[in-house]
């Protein structure tokens, strides 16, 4: 599995802009084949602080992702929704245990 | 759902008991009626960092996992293999998804 975290600071007047935007863009990385996660999180001590964590079956999974329309769409509708860069971190899983309760 | 990450730094020689000691907890955690995730994940670009994404129903179950056996051998025997205090942050959730693929 691997795993990408993506850190986004937001201009507080386009929290809710960026909570739709993302929203489009989760539901429809969701569809992809081999994409396993892609839970969106909202910081409890900063309210312009999300969390993206996605996990696909492997790299190259991710790079596809990376290809697609709504990605693209995401990419360039939060563009200017931001605070600052986004920071994003790359990880190979150790333990990943998807069974739902 | 109440999302927590923990970021921690282990030191070079330590990586390997720190898999073991921390999939103990993941496996026992798991166990937990309102734990959804606890994924353990190794940086990309720096071995020595990991890691954990816990999801809970509420912030009350995460407090309750605070105070299970697991927890706390776990806190204990990775006390001494960090390289520097571990990194905790706390979210809400906005979006998860749980249906298996």
């Amino acid at each position: 599995m691997y795993i990408v975290t993506v850190t986004v600071f937001i201009k507080p007047e386009q929290i809710e802009a960026f909570k739709t935007a993302t929203l489009d863009n989760a539901a429809n990385t969701r569809k992809e084949p081999h994409n396993l996660r892609f839970d969106i999180s909202q910081s409890e001590e900063d309210p312009a602080r999300f969390l993206l964590y996605e996990a696909y079956k492997t790299m190259e999974d991710f790079a596809a992702h990376q290809k697609t329309a709504h990605y693209f769409r995401w990419r360039d509708t939060i563009k200017d929704m931001m605070a600052q860069s986004r920071q994003g971190a790359k990880f190979h899983s150790i333990f990943f245990d998807n069974t739902p309760q």
